[in-house]
């Protein structure tokens, strides 16, 4: 495939992204690099592992992911590469490649320890350069991963927070804040359906019991502070600075505001508690 | 041609970019990608449809065009294809592709309805990723336009605020303001030109009146408030500091500030209203 | 090679970068391109220098460097093309290029002239798109240096600060300030490992002479404000929250706060001085 996504935090002010992709057209002139993001917050490993794991499925098969967000560069912690039934995952073993590898059908874990596919000199402070950007050009040139060093018997894993039911609600938390300001919680797709279809069950034996015909009342998800937004299907389902809550892209429940940014707005963030019901 | 241009206000923190071009590469893996600009103040459609005009016309012919910047996502907007003489564009029917057709020779215009050019789930959130971009890498493989939906009787179009003589004057207004903090006015260099020449008619002919050689006087902008600058042919042609106009490389006239960031400085804005004489 | 790499102030707001690209790609349809940075301060032509020269040698042989930080475009400034052993150099004559071309072999600088290889209409203000992309998609295409303009006898240097040596320490000065805060220091892991050889040398020399066996003093940096920071081999080195200078990965010894931003919490910024000791 020849194709190498990158995830990092080194955002947009220095030569970094570009250094790594530099060594990578050295090793193979032929490798083509999609820039997954840059923009991570500084050693957000979190936010980092929820970006690759959005986002890691829609490249083709064969493709080598490789992220670098990583605060102990140059101490002890392990570099790792995974070769999974669909792509190779390169990265230090933070836990930043966890999110994504839960998806994925894992094949080998190797470490990242034969200097032979690293750059010559490798620094304390840059593995991006020295390390990770020369084995992902090596794995689109086909090489072994077995190869590059050990057999990983484990490896990091950040805890993904669970969602429960609490009654006939669900209680979930906020996972990612987007660029839009929108908050990505930990309900689920199917979650949401699954409460959607519990209430329609309710409303209709209710209905059959009363003769009742009253419109089916909503589901509302609430914040912090008691603001509550109700569940549409678009962020255009509300008028024009109201809240939202919808089913996003990356297949989680999101809170919006129609042209705003509700994570500044209800100060949201990574573990604000949630409720839908 | 193979390249594809992808403008959006999706910013650099996120994995979106990055996904819209994984999906292009699993239908095309030679697609070639550009990116004019993430940087669209969200949901600032006006903004986007100037970058798209200020760029469009420096891509090889064949090139396809992909603007999203999308509030009304999910919503009853409709999704557009249009051919042109030279390229093809596509985003949603919301006005942002208006300003670049106007300079376009239009062959077709064509909804996106036909699903079996879209990926195979289409979320309510994310049409950038599940329809603009694999509409887009068909496109590059030669699909027909045509087969993509009916054609589309209208469009949206943004209004453009045409400039106006007001006497020897010309009355314009800020159109868009970029990184330096250059505002650029909806006064053309065409106009420009005009009215320098009127002005040396003029003194020509006080001149022949009364023998006079005193120097032209220069034109120059003024600002709300009163403040006003000189019209010269670069920023450095005038103090570091000093506002300046020039006649920008799209073709309009702008005002910056040798050094500085002039929108800051004099509150420019889009809409802001000057006159040039 | 078809490679060519940019690095500007254009920032991630306008269509400036991906107009340059477009240009090039019009010229040589093979053409590859890598950002190695556009989010130097508008301007900033120091900061550029530096990232330049960070950068450029980790590309392959035969790569062009083009550089616009060119406050002066449109002025008299020259605009100059420099072939080195390795590689080809692209920009404005005004100190840009020079810290990188201090460490290649320079074999011709010739001046830009030749409108046969910039666009048909050149703007007073974005030579980035006019000239220098054209020019260097050109380069890429064999196109012969010679033929673009007069032999330049001379071209603009930034000055680099020379660290000195002050007793048994070295004085040196900011030289760059990165995304995550880290200081970069002109003082070279060279230097460092010359000062910590003395140390090691005298204290032997002191052992022998007295058979003391304390731990050798490891060496500090200080701040401006008293504040200083010892010196380990990597960010981790120290506890988190924690100053620390390390030898970074462009070779120069940098301070950084371990998960924090040194910069901003020492109000260190290019220029300031530090004493390592």
């Amino acid at each position: 495939m020849n194709l190498i996504t990158l995830t990092t935090d080194f955002g947009p002010a220095d030569w970094f992204v570009g250094t790594m992709k530099g060594v990578i057209l050295g090793i193979n002139p032929r490798a083509r690099m999609v820039d997954l993001t840059h923009g991570i917050p500084p050693g957000d490993i979190r936010s980092a592992a929820f970006a690759l794991m959005a986002a890691c499925r829609h490249f083709p098969r064969g493709t080598v992911h490789v992220a670098v967000v990583d605060p102990g560069v140059g101490s002890e912690r392990a570099a790792i590469v995974v070769q999974t039934a669909d792509y190779f995952f390169v990265g230090p073993d933070n836990g930043l490649l966890s999110f994504a590898l839960a998806a994925e059908r894992i094949k080998t874990v190797h470490r990242l320890e034969n200097r032979r596919f690293f750059r010559r000199d490798v620094s304390r402070t840059f593995h991006g350069r020295d390390v990770f950007a020369p084995v992902a050009a090596h794995l689109t040139k086909g090489a072994d991963c077995r190869k590059m060093g050990r057999r990983a018997e484990e490896m990091v894993h950040l805890s993904w927070p669970q969602p429960a039911w609490h009654g006939s609600s669900i209680i979930g938390e906020i996972v990612y804040v987007d660029h839009f300001g929108n908050a990505i919680t930990n309900i689920t797709e199917g979650l949401l359906d699954e409460l959607q279809g519990e209430r329609m069950w309710r409303r209709q034996a209710v209905k059959r019991g009363k003769g009742a015909d009253s419109p089916p009342p909503g589901l509302r998800i609430s914040m912090p502070g008691g603001r509550t937004a109700p569940v549409e299907t678009c962020y255009a389902g509300v008028h024009a600075g109201k809240p939202v809550a919808v089913a996003g892209s990356t297949g989680f429940l999101e809170i919006g505001i129609h042209g705003g940014h509700a994570a500044r707005r209800f100060r949201l963030k990574i573990g604000s508690p949630v409720r839908l019901g």
